[in-house]
C-alpha cells in the first residue's frame, strides 16, 4: 500500500487537502522508514535521504531542487518537482515591475508629493523586446504574457526551441548575440553548474543601456560584483533582484546601496499547498497505475 | 478633391505622416474655410467650427470628444473618434497600477531601505473580480489582459453585451448589484449626462474595503467629496486617478492630500499620431469611397 511522508513546515495543511483528495489507498505516515513516497522541501527531503530507505519517488514542492542534485547524494529514486504552477504568479511579478518602471510609478507619486500637475512621458511595453533566459514552463508563461502586450520574445536556451511564443532562440555561444538587441532580460534559469555566473561582466555589458535586468530564476546564475559595477556605471538602467547567491542576503552586502536595484526576497512565486496538492494528486494516479511520473527532474542536467 | 486642415499642436508631425500615406487626391491646405475634412484636437475644432464652412467629416484624435458634444454646436457634419488604439496603453496602466499593490512594490521599496530581509505576502490578480465601468473598446481590451491573467470580469454598461471576455454583464438599476463582489472596479467611461457622478458615496460604500478604484475615462463619473470621503473611511482600500472634474487639478483640492490616493495626469493614455493617422487612413478610403466611416460619433448619445 502506497505510504505517503510529509517533510515541509507547513506539512499539516498538506496532509489535511491531501486526505481531502481521498486518494486510493494512500496512507499517510509518521514515520519515514515506512513511506515510499515523500512530499517535501527539498533540503528537508535532502537532510532525510539517509533515513528513507524505502523511497520510490519524492515530490518537491518547490521548482529548485538544486539540494538533492550533489552527485554524492542518492539518485535511486525519482524525483519529480513542482512545474506549471508558478508561471502566472513569476508573470505578475515580472510584468508588475516592468509596468512599474515603464509607468514611471515612483516619480509620478514623488511628483504628486510636490502638487504639481507634471505629466513625464510613461514608456510602453508594446514592441519592445524581452529576453528569456532559460525557457521552461516558466519562461513559457512570460512568452504569453509578453506576447499578450504585443511585445517580441528571443529565447536562450540549452537546446529546447518547443515555446511558439518565442520569435527566435538563441543557444550556447550565441548568448551575447541574444542580449544585444533586448529592452528586457529575465533570468529564469535553474540552478546548475552550467547557469553559474551566466550573467557576467560580458553580457552586462553587450545589453542596451536601457535595458532592465529581472532574475526570479537562481542567485547562482548572476556574477553580483559584475552587476554592481554594471549598475553602478550605467551600463543597464536597472534590476529587480528576487534571488541571491547566498539568502538571506548579508547586511553588509553592496546590493543593498547599489543604485537602480530593487530586490525583493525570494517572494516572487511562492509555493501555494492547494497547486502543489494537485500536482502530487495528478502524480498520484499515475504512480499507482504504474506509470511514468510527469515532472521528472533528470539528475544528470541537474533539472 | 478632399481637402484636409490639421488643427493638433503637432500638426507638422501630422502632416509629414499623412503626406508619406500617399493618399490618393488629398490636399492638405492651410486654409480651414477650404477644408472638407479636419483632423485635430476636439477642442480646437470646437472653436473652428465657425470657421469651417464645407465641413463634411471631422477626425477627433482622441477617444473623449466632449467639447463637441455641446446641442449648441453645429451637428452637421460626420465626427469620428480614435478608438481601438487606447486600449493596449490603457491596459499597461491599469495593470501596472493593479500590479504595483497586489506586489507591495511600495512596501517593498521600503523595507529595502531599511536593509532587513522581510517577506510580506504578494496579492495575486488571479481569480480576483475586476469590474468595468463601461465596455467599449478600451474596456473590451482591459478585459482581455483580467483574462489573461486569469480574472473574473463583470461589466457594467447602458445595455451593449457585445463583448466575450466579459463574464457577466449589470445594466440600469443593477449597479449596485454589479460593484458588490468587485475586487477592482475600473471606469472607462466617457463624459455623457447619464455618466455625471455614477461613482457616487453609494457607490463607493457598495464596493468591498478591500477593493481599488482606478479612474481612466473621465472626471466627470465621480462625486469627488465623495471619493474622498470614502478613502478616509477606509471604505474602499485605494483609488488611482487619471482624470478629474477640472484639469489641472487646482493646487487646494483635498485629492492632493487623501490618504490612499494615487494620480497621474491624463496621461493614461496618450495620442499616438502614428496610430491616429493609421486610424485617418483607413477611414479616408471610405470617405472617398462614399461609403461609411468607422468609429462614428453619435451625437445624441454623446460618445
Amino acid at each position: 500500500m502506497p505510504t505517503l511522508f510529509l517533510l515541509a513546515s507547513n506539512a499539516g495543511e498538506y496532509s489535511r487537502l491531501i486526505e481531502s483528495a481521498h486518494l486510493p489507498d494512500l496512507q499517510i505516515t509518521s514515520e519515514p522508514a515506512n513511506c515510499d513516497i515523500v512530499l517535501g522541501e527539498p533540503k528537508l527531503i535532502r537532510d532525510a535521504l539517509p533515513l528513507l530507505s524505502n523511497l520510490k519517488w519524492a515530490q518537491a514542492i518547490y521548482a529548485g531542487v538544486e539540494s538533492l542534485m550533489d552527485p554524492a547524494l542518492r539518485r535511486d529514486y525519482v524525483l519529480t518537482n513542482a512545474r506549471g504552477v508558478f508561471g502566472e504568479l513569476m508573470s505578475e511579478y515580472v510584468f508588475g515591475y516592468l509596468l512599474f518602471y515603464e509607468k514611471k510609478i515612483l516619480e509620478r507619486i514623488r511628483l504628486q508629493e510636490s502638487k504639481e500637475w507634471q505629466r513625464p512621458e510613461s514608456g510602453v511595453l508594446r514592441d519592445k523586446t524581452l529576453g528569456l533566459l532559460g525557457v521552461g514552463s516558466i519562461g513559457a508563461h512570460l512568452a504569453s504574457t509578453a506576447k499578450h502586450f504585443g511585445m517580441a520574445v528571443h529565447g536562450f536556451t540549452l537546446s529546447s526551441e518547443s515555446c511558439a511564443d518565442v520569435n527566435t532562440y538563441y543557444h550556447g555561444p550565441d548568448i551575447l548575440k541574444f542580449v544585444k538587441g533586448l529592452d528586457y532580460l529575465i533570468c529564469v534559469l535553474p540552478k546548475t553548474q552550467e547557469t553559474n555566473k551566466i550573467v557576467d561582466a560580458n553580457l552586462l555589458s553587450a545589453l542596451p543601456s536601457h535595458s532592465i535586468f529581472i532574475n526570479v530564476g537562481r542567485g547562482n546564475a548572476v556574477d553580483e560584483p559584475a552587476l554592481v559595477s554594471a549598475l553602478n556605471e550605467g551600463k543597464i538602467a536597472a534590476a529587480v533582484l528576487d534571488v541571491f547567491a547566498k539568502e538571506p542576503l548579508p547586511r553588509d552586502h553592496p546590493f543593498w546601496i547599489t543604485p537602480n536595484l530593487l530586490m525583493t526576497f525570494h517572494t516572487s512565486a511562492i509555493s501555494y499547498p492547494e497547486n502543489i496538492t494537485k500536482l502530487f494528486v495528478e502524480n498520484y494516479h499515475l504512480y499507482a497505475a504504474g506509470k511514468p511520473l510527469k515532472y521528472q527532474v533528470d539528475f544528470e542536467r541537474e533539472y
